[in-house]
């Protein structure tokens, strides 16, 4: 099969070849060599067809019997996926959040390299957070220009994120991985929000409506 | 118009209310008296339809040439979202993240409290955290009976998400927001993952596509 051309891939694909890579990355005792649709699916609560399906826009086929090459399979995520190879990324904000993502292993582990981090507060910059120099924002300019950087993460505050997000695009930035609960204007730039705040909320309607129908099914 | 009973909402539904309310009460110089669906649309990207579709489901519906009573809209959101009233929220690993969690002001503002933290470091135990002192595992049945908790916020390892999730919804947690990369297997109980290696593979993802999109325009 005939890989397909990226833009054509549908959104919610791309959200599942995350999982898929993630969970063939994370097998404890490493990797089998090879897996099957049944086994992909049973583990991400998804059908056989429809994990057969996804491989299929990158023209990744399972033998019968046998399911997908690990190995192969894992590689052809990462290249559609374009974690391949190494994306270096800027983070604006060393607040708390901040600080916790330079710690987080789970970048490294997917090819995303923190080069540098920067910071609006003068009483931060020149300081060395996490084994990084914090930057002031009129570096920005040649860092993204000499690392070839096209990530940005912001974890900035709300009130500052704007500002901050139109410095990054301002300069070349693709993609921004938004901390704040704000809404960034951003035209032709990919943007990520992560709002924890508003994922906790998800979580109180669902258990809400689960008692409600709990409620409803013992009257 | 009558307010349907919540499980009937829409899961998308419910993921837009979370940004109308964050919109609302995020507005600098405080929230408006009324605000129409074409405003609150064009800020979302979303159009009015969608806006007025979406709060009919709650019974909201605004006055012709008015628009919805921004304060009252607030109410029937949290109202439906169930985050009118204080959630209590235990955190489970105060590593970096979990210390990250504790500082971040955003949960607060929406009525989650985090009422006590815990790890299975005996290192950490008795230590004191962001004003919290952390417990062992071994308290948790009894800070989730005496606190009412519902939801937990897990922040440890990939290896060790599992046992955590476990332990919480043995003692009646009903909701994780789970900021590890593994899947977690928890029947019955609202999980919320958070993956923050994924949401920058899907930045890639898009960022690749867009330039992969210019190249053929080019051509």
């Amino acid at each position: 099969m005939k890989p397909q051309p990226r833009e054509t891939i549908p959104a919610p694909t791309v959200r599942r070849l995350s999982l898929y890579l993630s969970l063939l990355e994370g097998m404890k005792a490493g990797p089998p060599q090879s897996i099957s649709s049944r086994e992909l699916g049973a583990q991400l609560k998804l059908t056989d067809a429809q994990v057969r399906k996804d491989f299929a826009h990158f023209g990744a086929s399972g033998r019968p019997g046998v399911g997908y090459e690990v190995r192969d399979l894992v590689q052809r995520i990462r290249r559609t996926l374009g974690v391949d190879r190494p994306w270096n990324v800027v983070l604006v904000g060393v607040g708390n959040l901040g600080r916790a993502l330079l710690s987080y292993d789970g970048f490294a582990a997917r090819s995303l390299k923190i080069v540098a981090v920067f910071d609006a507060d003068a009483a931060r910059i020149g300081k060395t957070v996490r084994g990084h120099l914090v930057r002031a924002m009129d570096e920005l300019e040649s860092v993204v220009r000499t690392h070839g950087v096209k990530l940005a993460i912001l974890a900035v505050s709300p009130a500052s994120a704007q500002e901050a997000a139109d410095q990054v695009v301002h300069v070349g930035v693709r993609g921004i991985l938004n901390f704040s609960s704000t809404t960034l204007h951003a035209p032709g730039v990919a943007v990520q929000p992560v709002d924890l705040s508003a994922q906790l909320e998800q979580l109180a309607f669902q258990i809400n409506a689960a008692a409600f129908a709990r409620e409803e099914a013992a009257r």
